[in-house]
């Protein structure tokens, strides 16, 4: 399918491009530059190779025997690649240009964390990238996820997703599919219930966010083109790396600063001993977003990643979407564990829950079948006569004791309730 | 099958039995006046009604109406018993006395914990006490737990055992029961290669221990008969309770404190959101051991309350034996996980382990199938040429890449070995 596509180029659309395309990111120097001195400024000491040292040196293999001409033609063509993928570049001074994730790397910079590089710009394709990382939740997890990891990263992004928070993935096979899929499903859902209502009517937020380690033109993996398409359509789709680049390895890792900075926290669902899914992890902790970790099977080898960053608390235990949001503050957290451990016995199909210990001892000493005297009650719960008396009379209030002459007998709850 | 049995009662003996018949555990007031006169004194105090007003009150109930004959009669009645049953009664002044363990009950009771009395006396079945806590682990769990959990539970206690440690649990359906199974099974296995030997070249700690909520002449569960004799033939049963208790609610409680006392770490395997099993991790707590959980799917609800303990981080999450040892500081400890995340793309198989970030970033820069310029390796790395250069000798020196005329080809770790 062909189509003519009309692109205008301003002066600084040209120049992010340009900026974009001299540096393999991430470039601290370069950033800082364009970020002191705006975009265009940057872009003229690049072409005409004036500039601080650092940044000649990052941008020098990429300019070398390129003439002005030619690095602007061919920052003009990433331009023109980008609007035939659909996709527009933005920059620090655009619209939807992601302010409070971006902050994040100053602060880890400013704290002499290697690699913290801020994007100077990013190809998108969709919608904006608002309320990030206030309302996007980042999930992911090994290529080779077992079933159980891809139920609940899906389950997780699907209910993270339908309270319009934004779940932020990088397309790989496994979790980052499960999660994304799930929550385009999620608005699938919704539309289909009215709740969302029309794509008009939702919140502009993108309901899932993909971050890419290539070319915004480019699908990878390549079987995952249909799921990026709609990702493209009805979330967002972006990277930092101009069009044409090619997935490479150590842009994977480049990647994962970027996924773990799009949200209040990272998630990960399942890793493997080694994965590289735990560079993502380290990146949220260096960048100061909360890490959690999903537990799993022991006996599983896609769950010791996750257990490694437990067992060190370097991550927060989660098992689904309320724990992730109640660790955000987003949600009243569960009754507090405290309480579940000082009342453990208190489960609450018992009779004698609710009641107090003593009383408790004086309905655990009745026999099964029989009725007994006081003293007999007092001997065996270890009580003193007078303390099973008022027991009695406390469980007689219940429901749960009766007396029949001189002689006590137990009832149970269903005794009561079938009078 | 009866049988004839020669009993000696040593006053000690009279007295120690009796202090355990007339009192329902835990009292620490009768605790610490058996501390503060002697087993005898005591004994003496409580048939004279001369004593600590709480003592007298602890006592009053099955004393009241009693001649001093009838509760010496009654004394000597359960020590009958308990011979009957095979089992001894011990004390604070017997070889066996867990005295390290006892210990823990003072401190949590300066501590002003509640419902921390130390026990008066225990009858035991089997081998003596020695070594624990600091050779005992206690693993307990759901009584209706899953598969997965009797599969960790049975791994851990068998590893555990073989390693001479004692294996403390409850005898209860479930977890206890496949971790006294494993211990059992690990003398076994022993056994059967020559290891362990005969039963008297093992050493004297009893394989594994169970604590029982009723008395020492009674199996409970009754299907657990079975395995109750063998724990009391190769490892050791224990009770607080006189013989003819029978077991109660609020006895499984005031047993777990026990349980959790005889072990350096109480670990939790398996325990729904309000499991009982919650208020052994608790007393642990309380009683200065360490307290640790396994983790498991997060869609079971058997592993609810581990996640609840591990969420709160009241207990460090452990995945076998291994991880219970190197938390008790008598394993090294793995890999520190720091290492883990910050080397997160260290996979072992990739060619590129090892080297320097530079010369992985050219080593990935080299498209798959074709060789290359250095300018060109330069321009995707976004490195300078005299950086790639340096690079490429750093590939060559490992049989990454060769030099062919004017261009570089990469090598796969493959290729270099087919050589």
């Amino acid at each position: 399918m062909k189509q003519t596509v009309t692109v205008q180029f301003t002066d600084m659309a040209v120049a992010l491009a340009g900026l974009v395309r001299v540096c393999e990111p991430p470039s601290a120097a370069l950033a800082m530059f364009v970020r002191k001195v705006g975009p265009e400024a940057a872009w003229q000491g690049v072409l005409t190779r004036r500039g601080p040292r650092a940044v000649l040196a990052a941008t020098a293999a990429r300019t070398q025997n390129m003439t002005v001409e030619m690095l602007t033609k061919r920052a003009q063509d990433d331009l023109i690649l980008a609007a035939t993928s659909g996709a527009r570049l933005v920059g620090p001074d655009d619209q939807g240009w992601p302010v409070a994730a971006v902050e994040a790397f100053e602060g880890a910079l400013a704290r002499g964390v290697r690699g913290a590089g801020p994007p100077i710009a990013l190809y998108v394709r969709g919608r904006s990238l608002t309320d990030l990382p206030q309302h996007g939740v980042t999930i992911v997890g090994s290529r080779a996820s077992s079933a159980y990891g891809q139920r609940v990263a899906g389950e997780m992004a699907h209910e993270l997703a339908h309270r319009e928070f934004t779940v932020i993935s990088g397309a790989a096979f496994g979790i980052d599919t499960a999660a994304h899929r799930a929550a385009l499903h999620a608005v699938r859902s919704a539309d289909e219930h009215g709740e969302g209502g029309s794509s008009t009517g939702r919140p502009a937020a993108p309901v899932t966010l993909a971050v890419l380690a290539c070319g915004i033109d480019r699908a990878y993996p390549e079987a995952n083109r249909a799921l990026l398409d709609e990702i493209g359509r009805v979330g967002t789709v972006v990277t930092e790396y101009p069009p044409g680049t090619t997935p490479a390895r150590h842009r994977f890792l480049v990647r994962n600063r970027l996924i773990a900075a799009f949200g209040a926290a990272t998630v990960v669902v399942e890793a493997g001993r080694r994965s590289g899914t735990l560079s993502t992890a380290a990146a949220a902790e260096q960048l100061g977003r909360l890490v959690m970790a999903v537990p799993g099977p022991v006996t599983s080898a896609m769950s010791v990643g996750c257990h490694l960053l437990l067992a060190d608390r370097f991550a927060q235990l989660v098992t689904g979407a309320d724990d992730v949001l109640a660790a955000l503050g987003r949600l009243p957290a569960k009754a507090p564990a405290a309480d579940t451990v000082l009342t453990p016995g208190a489960d609450p199909r018992h009779p004698t829950d609710g009641l107090d210990l003593e009383s408790a001892r004086v309905y655990d000493a009745f026999p099964t079948y029989e009725a007994c005297t006081v003293d007999e009650l007092a001997a065996e719960s270890g009580l003193s006569a007078q303390q099973v008396l008022g027991s009695l009379a406390m469980l007689d209030l219940h429901g749960l004791a009766v007396k029949e002459g001189t002689i006590w007998r137990r009832l149970r709850p269903s005794d009561t309730r079938s009078k």
